[in-house]
């Protein structure tokens, strides 16, 4: 099919962290009216809203998030959706504003998450992250996502070896990119030594190889490339590539614990529509829910060989300096926080800051071709977009 | 844009009602693979599935259910999104599917919709519901759904006159057709006394002006047209409109309480895509979460002038049979049963049942051209549909 080319022109994102004083509406007008401001354009040009969020309706009382955000923001009668696929659904939004952007049906639309969930106690944050699996066969029996990250570590082991050393690597190397980002939740370095003595959440999972608790939003302003040159000054970067795909979403249906097919599939179809191959890729967003899944991920996007993910950490090839590929480089889940409906936007934040070349102390160095990608629940969900700059 | 044609193929949806023996998985499973076989499909033609939930989340504690339903339905790795905009989400998850057909990304795609409520207590199902308007400014200081649309009542009387016999007619018409419907959560005729003396919930409301809580589920298969006819022997029925628009959450912000400017646009969009009038409308099926939102909206949608919404109902106007447009013939949210997020997908089985002429005893004579009409929390999000046998 001959599609419409679809851009980034405008990006804006909150702070990440524990944000008490700050609720959902306040969030979404900081991040969202940051995104409409950096593209430079009027209101009244956007044509619809896609909304990310995971769990606002059990963890604040809230759904309706896209017509909640479109009143926040102004916006009027657009019409507006809420996408969720647990941890995804950030991503989500912009894959079906890519989809309508590039149909011709809408020229400009802002693409937003947020989620805010430090204000719940953790038992209800976790019942509530436990959504993203399946009530009937896996959370109503106790089965919590560090559980099931923790069974997915132990059996790469067994497969594929001992990873411990690489996981704390992958922790160590995230909240280094974190501390140089000023929206990061962790701002601090932490040691591998750190990482083993951490309060153990399921073994072989420490608290430091575990994504954060978040509050947080992020939005994009998307627009038809041929409209984008029109209407903004701003650098354009294009969505050169879009994937999509799925899997099984109890744990137990799997084919296998240790590749994601997932991943395997969306990271297909948005490498075969960009065009480019793994090894173009400068620098990449990938999905660190727990230090285990970043590497399955790296794998599994092709930037290494299966069973190779441990040692390309360990040998700097993830570095976001002088590596093979800059694995997260904003601190990733792990540092820079999880707000899970604003995740997706937020790593699409992350590489077209990178892509302007306006990253600032984490710049990445000859950023050309970024990559981001997203899962929910037990990778039963995933999301790929490529990005570069349009000619 | 030249975008191609859309249709449906398959249809499939459950018995409505309070089923205490059906979890979440029996129902998709049943409305799901009654979808496929009456499509007469093959699974592995299905491309992608959009999922229409309003609040598994705080209900069932289920997020994620794209994924649940590719995984109970045997889809294995497709792409699934679950789309939420409260009591519209089902025809969100239509809405985003037509437009992926249109674009040419899909030829073949489930829709689906699925709620699970009556398991719960009253208040925590009006907790839930209440989720569809904003939180912070109306649920937690008491504003819920009846209140709202009690006051858009008296409001209406202020503006219009007195339409309490009308509503009350409303529920007496949606009741009779339920009667005729197998799939109805209510299958009793009612009288306007019976109305007039239900037990009180917001003035002027009684219990039988409110639609129902109900457990369901709804699927269908769309396809493009041009594949449509190579892949199956079922009756194709085409998507010639199809509108989506949006309005302030909050009822305090909108510019009028008894014009819904988000039906005005969404079906605005539809018309003019369908090049039809409201004139050529046979049958539609209207969101009647309160009697009194039906007649505003067979108003709003135009089938009457601004104000003669009452007069249609009392003079036979919505009736199913010698009426000027057929007006529920399932009965309705009020008699069917609203099944939150299944709602939407829903009123196409009707609309498409009616088509092909195989509505049995509730069949309206004559059905060329049907609509769907969906609104979400005080019609904060509104998507309508146009659908008429494929030439």
């Amino acid at each position: 099919m001959n599609y419409r080319s679809v851009s980034v022109i405008g990006i804006g994102e909150t702070k990440m962290g524990r944000l008490p004083d700050r609720s959902l509406r306040d969030l979404i007008a900081e991040a969202g009216n940051a995104a409409i401001a950096d593209a430079g354009i009027d209101k009244s040009l956007i044509q619809a809203l896609y909304m990310g969020n995971f769990n606002a309706q059990y963890l604040a009382f809230q759904g309706h998030m896209g017509s909640l955000a479109a009143e926040v923001l102004g916006l009027r009668n657009i019409p507006t959706v809420r996408t969720e696929g647990a941890c995804a659904s950030g991503s989500l939004a912009l894959r079906q504003a890519v989809i309508a952007v590039q149909s011709g049906l809408y020229d400009v639309v802002l693409v937003g998450g947020a989620e805010k969930m430090t204000h719940r106690d953790t038992e209800t944050v976790t019942t509530g992250i436990a959504s993203a699996g399946d009530f009937e066969l896996e959370a109503s029996v106790g089965v919590t996502f560090p559980s099931v990250f923790a069974m997915i570590a132990n059996r790469y082991f067994y497969e594929y070896g001992n990873a411990r050393e690489a996981m704390a690597a992958v922790a160590v190397q995230n909240h280094a990119n974190g501390a140089l980002n000023p929206d990061a939740q962790m701002q601090k370095e932490i040691t591998l030594q750190k990482v083993y003595d951490g309060v153990k959440i399921s073994d072989p999972l420490t608290v430091f190889d575990c994504s954060l608790v978040t509050d947080g939003s992020a939005f994009i302003v998307v627009a038809a490339t041929e409209v984008a040159k029109k209407i903004t000054k701003q650098k354009i970067i294009e969505i050169i590539g879009s994937g999509h795909a799925g899997d099984y979403i109890t744990a137990a249906q799997k084919e296998s614990l240790t590749t994601f097919a997932a991943t395997i599939n969306a990271a297909k179809e948005a490498y075969t529509m960009a065009k480019v191959t793994p090894q173009d890729i400068d620098l990449a967003e990938v999905h660190d829910c727990f230090t285990i899944t970043q590497i399955i991920n790296t794998e599994d996007l092709g930037f290494f060989p299966k069973g190779k993910g441990p040692e390309a950490v360990l040998t700097g090839k993830t570095a976001r300096v002088g590596g093979v590929v800059a694995i997260n480089p904003s601190g990733g889940l792990k540092a820079k926080g999880h707000p899970i409906g604003a995740t997706g936007i937020s790593q699409v934040f992350e590489v077209v800051k990178q892509l302007r070349g306006e990253a600032g102390p984490r710049q990445v160095p000859n950023a050309k071709i970024g990559l981001t990608h997203n899962i929910g629940g037990t990778a039963a969900t995933c999301v790929v977009h490529i990005f570069r700059e349009a000619k």
